[in-house]
């Protein structure tokens, strides 16, 4: 008999694997003597999945607090300018990516990398003499995650070590992480407004560092790194031989009075990725359209890298060809007032929260890009709390305002605020932040004097 | 001195690498002396993009033929439906992604699986008694290839096996190694109609065996398993308790008078992960949106597997927001006559590509679903020739058609034709292909009578 006939009763009923006797290729066995085969059901998820592991989640979802019923809910927390419909992005934006579908050009696949096109549009736009690009320099991604993902899966192996900032974006630990990969924390500084540890950072690099991240503007600091510490940054990289992730996403996102300094045009020795995308700038986060920027004047990373790069691509394909298709006109046809127009809105946001938080005194730091606020916990002084995880729970618990604890982003007592959300919105929830910070305000012993003013 | 502090010369010069002396911390240290940290640059690419292979690349980039001039190049080679302009998408595809555009409620982040919304929508549409579906078993991806990788992470740890077919989609291989998984070859029968050799997969199970790939219908065999076959599959799953990934993204494209069952409506026992999307049945491929339907009515996958691939699918937060918006409409606006249309046309090339070639005696299987036609070169006709891959290349230099070589696919002596290009090149290309046998055809020793006929 053919053992691969079956004899279905109508019921497509197939013989129960628990008690199934095999007999097959001239051999009998029985279930648990048969060498080498399963027996019975053991699915078990891949200790990659285990290892994938989003600290955000993991807090946010373990904070089982409800807000207030008797005040309605102020999320500060979320990392996405679009959902208060107060930024929608440039209608240009939107007639691009029309024109991209009308086109029908734009249905098939295109190289994994990204059509060549767009990768040209995309090098023009950040090319500069100092840090020059053409498309052979950009590989177009599925949001500025992926090209992280791949940056990171191209320049470290399982066992090697990348150097991350704290606090710094969850990501990062996320996906090196996954891969095998150990993640070092080195330490930003608040009183210097958050501007890397330098001594603190070269003192972790070994022989195993595969790479620096460096991420400006910064999530969740909102601090944008002067020309001289980002020059003293590249000295690091330089004298330990430690190629750069530059996660730009939050490139040129940078409030008047700040510039923007690309980390590339910086150097012409150390070699950079710089990871970038669509996100942020032009208000579309859902459309998973990034790029990775290989600059590397010295061929350090040389073509060995760059092949990696395209390899990897190869496995999911790239992002969608509607927005590549569109990725031209974004870049040439968004109106200049579109950009100041967000970065004033950020910046008046930025200003009135430092000032109605400042008053309470427990500000650190002033916001000078990207789309965010750390605020720091006099701890000492809320003697009723554990920690940041507790105070914003407690916050959501009495006022329904919800901030990410900055433990999710590895730094304890802060919590970040986003400041994309409308006017009055961020008002009525800085005043309930003030509420709650005077209801809760214990004087520490031995200052007396400064709870009195 | 402050040992970050930079001296530049107005020339952002940074200290040489190769011949800098550091003094940092007190210690001072030498090049090549310093313990633990590098001297000099290397910059490798990580072992992982070292094992991303794609054999597809590899063979036909080594293939270095020109066309010749004067014969105007068809290619048969590319598995995009989209490249001729004769397959468009319907125009209720096009507006239902206009609509999504126009609302301005798709541009943020969605959850990483994808929008409740859309994942109720694909739910449903592929719901059925026998394999009933909902949102919470839905995952919306970056096309099927990352749904594809998905289940592989989930399932299988490195140093584990899959089983894939041979010949088979390239892309198993290549996102399977890169991961450090084994790749086992189960053999297809082209005499069978590239049914299973189910025998043969069986003795491929050990423990440790991860998943069982099923592709149906078949990239590159275009066929399609009948119901009684897709039972047997299951049956040895069942039996070797090997959970499926099916890989469908072809579901619901067979010619008529054939059956697509979906391999889940067949079993309640076995697990099964149906991997599809809207690139090939939607002509789409550019835009990314593929989905896992997750099958696993005796809870054998259980929260595990769901929850594993919720965190891996945070690795890169999901497809564009953009296409899961235009997703309800896509699925329940799409004329019938659509799907007609193009399934009718395929079929049509289909029987235009078999009745030429048959002529000449080299096509073994009919093909009766997806975009594809395998045909196998009886190599002993052509003694000129060592192999497929030689095969196509001539054919290339002399008649300026391109086939894949099956070599691509694992498989000897065989070249694989895309059926989607228009129906006179189609035409054109099968008499070239019968010009070029006809003139390379030698008569094997004594088949004497074969060959007069
Ligand atoms: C610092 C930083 N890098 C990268 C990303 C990811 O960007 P994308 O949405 O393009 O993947 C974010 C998103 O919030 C971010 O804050
Ligand atoms: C059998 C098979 N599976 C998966 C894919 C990948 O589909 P997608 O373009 O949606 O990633 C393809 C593409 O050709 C295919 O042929």
């Amino acid at each position: 008999m053919d053992p691969y006939m079956i004899q279905t009763n109508g019921n497509n009923h197939i013989p129960s694997v628990l008690d199934v006797h095999v007999n097959f290729g001239g051999r009998s066995s029985v279930p648990g003597k048969m060498k080498g085969r399963r027996t019975r059901w053991s699915v078990r998820p891949s200790d990659m999945s285990n290892k994938t592991f989003n600290p955000i989640r993991a807090i946010v979802d373990s904070m089982k607090v409800k807000p207030n019923p008797s005040k309605a809910m102020i999320s500060l927390s979320i990392g996405d300018p679009t959902v208060f419909g107060n930024l929608p992005t440039d209608p240009e934006v939107t007639q691009a990516m029309k024109d991209a579908l009308d086109s029908g050009k734009y249905n098939g696949y295109a190289p994994s990398i990204g059509y060549l096109s767009s990768r040209e549009e995309v090098a023009s736009y950040y090319h500069c003499p100092e840090a020059p690009l053409d498309a052979q320099d950009v590989i177009l991604t599925s949001g500025c995650s992926q090209a992280i993902e791949l940056c990171l899966a191209v320049l470290a192996n399982p066992g090697q070590n990348i150097l991350v900032p704290r606090p710094g974006f969850s990501l990062y630990r996320t996906l090196a992480e996954s891969m095998g990969i150990e993640v070092k924390l080195y330490n930003l500084l608040p009183e210097k407004s958050w501007e890397i540890d330098l001594k603190h950072l070269e003192s972790l690099i070994d022989e195993k560092t595969a790479c620096l991240i460096v991420n400006n503007p910064s999530n969740p600091c909102g601090s944008v790194f002067r020309k001289s510490h980002l020059q003293k940054i590249l000295a690091v990289a330089a004298r330990q031989c430690v190629p750069i992730l530059a996660d730009e996403i939050y490139g040129d996102m940078v409030f008047s009075g700040c510039k923007y300094e690309p980390l590339a045009t910086l150097s012409t020795d150390v070699p950079i990725l710089s990871c970038g995308g669509l996100a942020k700038r032009w208000l579309v986060p859902g459309w998973r359209l990034g790029w990775i920027l290989i600059h590397d004047r010295r061929d350090i990373f040389g073509n060995e890298i760059r092949d990696g790069l395209v390899k990897l691509s190869q496995r999911i394909l790239g992002p969608c060809t509607i927005v590549q298709g569109a990725l031209k006109s974004i870049l040439r046809r968004t109106p200049q007032e579109f950009y100041h127009n967000t970065l004033s809105f950020l910046k008046s946001n930025a200003d009135l929260c430092f000032g109605a938080l400042a008053a309470i005194s427990i500000i650190r730091a002033v916001s000078s890009g990207a789309m965010y606020l750390m605020v720091g916990i006099e701890m000492e002084h809320f003697p009723e709390f554990e920690n940041d995880v507790d105070f914003t729970e407690r916050l959501v618990a009495e006022q329904s305002v919800h901030c990410l604890p900055a433990t999710c982003f590895e730094y304890p007592n802060f919590f970040r605020v986003v400041i994309t959300v409308p006017e009055v919105m961020m008002l009525e929830a800085c005043s309930r932040i003030q509420e709650f910070c005077e209801q809760h305000y214990h004087c520490a012993e031995g200052s007396q004097e400064e709870c009195d003013k």
